[in-house]
């Protein structure tokens, strides 16, 4: 993914870093809490901390593009709302790699990945290492849903607004559980993955509440007109959708060394992607399907798939959903009450979604 | 555990009948949202439901025992900060089992275990199936956590008062996850479990958020004078240690047909509680190391463990401490501020834990 700072120039980097020195600023003060528990919750935070490093901060950056865009006058309750979304959003990471059973992300250990290594070095077996490993995890990730929610909790708004703001955190963490919930069923084979009902799948996972609740909840922040806010609410859940079906091109067909993504991780997983789902409903699959979820996939194998999902058509299919995606976000964005100037931050942000594929 | 309504005369039934119907909404309220998300997402939420029956409700009625016992006139807030607690309650328990890797509670399929079974029952393989109801139970709990909170950031209270109130919710989850953490570093086998680290980790784990804090919210809702919270929170702590601990030694040493609680369960899953943090520091112990933790512990090699832990002192030593946290707890409640017809009820509330053991 290729967002950066400079490609939007709308939120200025001063907001960003207060961002980053705020959620610094949280794990800090929970570390000096936690340093009367024992050594092993101070590892807990540390490693808290660090899962949540090194994103992007997408969903900071478009509550703060929202509440400003709107001319929202609560800068430090922004700042607030914009690391809640960035702590639920490590906690959802935390998860998810739990429900995977990974000890991975990124090249690098995680979070139950460092507690099993450590637990490993002990000589502890391997099932109470990985218990270990999943304990963690997952009470890391239970206190940052905790948290994310108490600092929205906690903004001095008024009733009306506040009750506005939690409906739609609730809605986004509602909706997330049962993509995620649906993206699951389809890998361990509960459920077929149809194209539609993995399209489904990928606005409630990723669309609700990495695009469409901070765009939401910063407009509301600003006390925005309420054709804004809706507006803003379709924007967000399909440029998420563009956004996501991006990700998944790049997973398969992007090059490693711009994009730091594996091309052989979503394929030796068998990752349900639309990709696959376009996939899987033409005669070029038959032959394939023994491939795709293959733990020790060779690159030949990857390669093998690779083409047959580009001669039957997936590639270019999926290419022009992320297209059709953001065009029709820009165009939700046509209403009277928004602002020029933040439909075009929007329709520029967009761009980039569609610019990172091509 | 046998606490029971008849024994806490002091919050009415009706009370007690209006958090049932409170929860009940809550999670028809869901049902109905989650409708439009597919069946499984449907299943879940009627699963989370069926996982929040049972319990006894002793986080609500000591909300409402505060709440009512300190003269507080928002009773509709009180109900809804009694359904937040017996929510994150069930969360709790949930997260818990995934921790432990079980898919059984009390004797039946718990969440998990439901999904598991059906998913086994569509001749899923045996890793895939343990995902699904990883999956389900890990969601299941994130939702609870989100939308207990939610409940208590919703409250139509006073800035300082709902700030008062999360400052009680953020640090009894965090209080919790430390206890959770230490209870499975022991375990594993992380960390040592001596004696005053085990008596720790049991307030931590269940004393802060199943005790202390609820009773401290329902003072707070009430507007209570702060010795009166003060004396509250050091009543739900030691209680709560009492308590767990009556527990520890029901769970051993209990009969079975009154509790309904297994006696071999603790002892097979070999848990660190202070009765074994107490008997290792003897003699008496060195012989019997291997059986605790043996999961196909015989009924007899059961009973050689409880001679053990009769002989070397253990069930002697906690029973005293569930009678000396308990007499403390009472002491806590001597503050002038302190309604009589409050402190009674708590004594009495605090009887039936001892009781319970004798």
């Amino acid at each position: 993914m290729a967002i950066t700072q400079s490609e939007s120039p709308a939120v200025r980097i001063d907001h960003l870093s207060g961002v980053e020195r705020r959620i610094q600023q949280f794990f800090a003060d929970r570390l000096v809490d936690a340093a009367g528990y024992g050594s092993e919750y101070e590892h807990l935070w540390k490693a808290a901390a660090r899962a949540s490093r090194g994103g992007k901060r997408v969903r900071p950056m478009l509550v703060l593009l929202a509440h400003e865009g709107l001319h929202g006058a609560d800068g430090d309750g922004a700042l607030d709302l914009a690391v809640a979304f960035e702590l639920l959003h490590t906690a959802f990471l935390l998860h998810d790699d739990v429900i995977d059973g990974d000890e991975v992300r990124r090249g690098v250990p995680n979070l139950a990945g460092e507690f099993g290594t450590d637990a490993r070095r002990r000589s502890i077996s391997e099932a109470r290492a990985e218990q270990w490993g999943r304990t963690a995890a997952i009470l890391a990730g239970d206190l940052l849903i905790h948290f994310s929610q108490s600092l929205v909790a906690r903004l001095d708004v008024e009733h009306a607004t506040r009750t506005a703001l939690l409906d739609v955190l609730d809605r986004g963490v509602f909706v997330t559980a049962a993509g995620e919930l649906a993206d699951v069923s389809y890998s361990v084979g509960v459920r077929e993955a149809l194209l539609t009902d993995v399209l489904a799948m990928t606005e409630r996972k990723t669309a609700a509440y990495s695009f469409e609740a901070p765009l939401v909840a910063g407009a509301i922040l600003a006390g925005a007109d309420r054709a804004c806010v809706v507006a803003l609410a379709e924007y967000g859940r399909l440029l998420g959708v563009a956004f996501q079906l991006g990700d998944d091109l790049l997973g398969t067909f992007g090059a490693e060394r711009i994009t730091g993504k594996s091309v052989i991780n979503d394929l030796r997983e068998g990752k349900e992607t639309p990709l696959i789902a376009f996939a899987r409903a033409t005669g070029e699959w038959v032959q394939l399907d023994g491939l795709l979820g293959k733990p020790d996939l060779s690159r030949d194998e990857a390669a093998r798939l690779r083409s047959a999902l580009q001669r039957c058509g997936a590639r270019d299919f999926v290419e022009s959903l992320v297209s059709e995606y953001a065009r029709d976000a820009v165009a939700a964005l046509q209403v009277p009450a928004m602002p020029a100037r933040l439909a075009l931050q929007l329709e520029a942000f967009a761009g980039t979604c569609v610019g990172r594929i091509s």
